[in-house]
């Protein structure tokens, strides 16, 4: 994942360590990105067949491979917690799955969208719960979070294809809303069943208000990342 | 690719270099190989799917990830060199698919043995044309066949499951027999197409006899694979 820290949400990014490195909803976190590295993975390489470019199927090799190196950091830090990736990971693959049945591109631009939106709406989230973790953790989360040189690539072939392309403007701009809307019933949905997790979330954000704070200010996030890929 | 130095064949591998860093066949060796990280890229990506668990899809996820740190050394090298990997790779397009459409797996065992059989066949003959080459190239040429950890994860799942099953044996003993025809004919067609890699096998293998006795250890090497996974 990469793509738009928390600064862009206007929110403090002073890290307030607030959350012990052994707390459980640690591993949770962790399991919940490592699942969803693999599930990116996947979905990009099956979906590098909607390139009309071996070009842009390589770009698109490259940004799963680099998914995959986010997993391996994610594997080693629950291994050092005494946790295998792939019992912790089990308690996610329902609602990631849902998430990418649910937003399924048929087109390479979509595609193309979701990798450089879905990626933010994720660093958004997470970044605010990396700003309360420890120290220790925070820098797994972060590494994993980095932004790369991926999402240039992405933001270059949608400005071009919709500026001269009206209706395909318009076609994005809803693919994009829907992506933020699907995105946030997911994560409602994992914290709903994960009690460790939603802890987390809510020591990172103080309370419901906070939690409810912060998929507003995701939203504003969300509008201006659709702004810099030309749509909305 | 991985699996296998030339040691395995029986041949001398002490290099000695009789082919300058900028001799044009070398471009075109860089070129056949990085097109062939891609290749597996996508082709690993896809049987992934044939895998019964999703600890066998992240393995493949791995080997697919490490095909792509290859590619971009091949990249970087043929950047150096002034090349564009696309405008290099475009001859060598043909060919590959030829070589994975003739060989799609059926099954998740079939595409275990398809790795580690692909690999190791491509390393046998590449590795014999690094010995020939310059030092500052041949490195590149042994970085992207070094043999990863991923061979070991191949060897037991294939190993396990013949163990038990014969006639899932003998149907995979067949199949490693047209793996190993396909790539030689495709091998063949490729260089019946290029004259500068047909130039440099040449200087490295000696003559036409030398490339008759390199396709002979080949097959020997190969024999000695197919009894590591328990085939044959």
């Amino acid at each position: 994942m990469g793509v738009n820290p928390s600064a862009a949400l206007g929110v403090s990014t002073e890290p307030n360590p607030r959350i012990p490195a052994d707390h459980p909803g640690v591993t949770d976190l962790f399991a919940v990105l490592a699942y969803g590295e693999i599930s990116a993975f996947y979905r990009l390489a099956e979906e590098a067949k909607l390139s009309p470019t071996l070009r842009g199927k390589v770009a698109v090799a490259k940004m799963a491979a680099a998914e995959m190196a986010h997993f391996d950091t994610l594997e080693q830090a629950l291994s050092a917690r005494g946790v295998d990736v792939f019992d912790a990971m089990a308690p996610f693959v329902r609602a990631l799955d849902a998430y990418h049945d649910s937003t399924d591109p048929s087109t390479w631009l979509e595609s193309m969208v979701k990798f450089y939106v879905g990626d933010g709406i994720a660093a958004d989230f997470y970044t605010v719960l990396a700003d309360a973790l420890a120290p220790e953790v925070a820098t797994v989360v972060r590494d994993v979070l980095a932004e790369t040189s991926h999402s240039e690539f992405v933001i270059e072939e949608v400005r071009r294809a919709v500026a001269e392309n009206r209706s395909e403007r318009d076609r994005l701009t809803l693919w994009g809303r829907r992506l933020l809307g699907e995105a946030i019933t997911q994560a409602q949905y994992v914290m709903a069943q994960r009690d460790e997790l939603t802890e987390l979330v809510l020591v990172a954000t103080g309370d419901l208000t906070g939690i409810a704070a912060l998929f507003e200010r995701m939203q504003a996030s969300h509008a201006e990342r659709m702004r810099v890929l030309g749509l909305g």
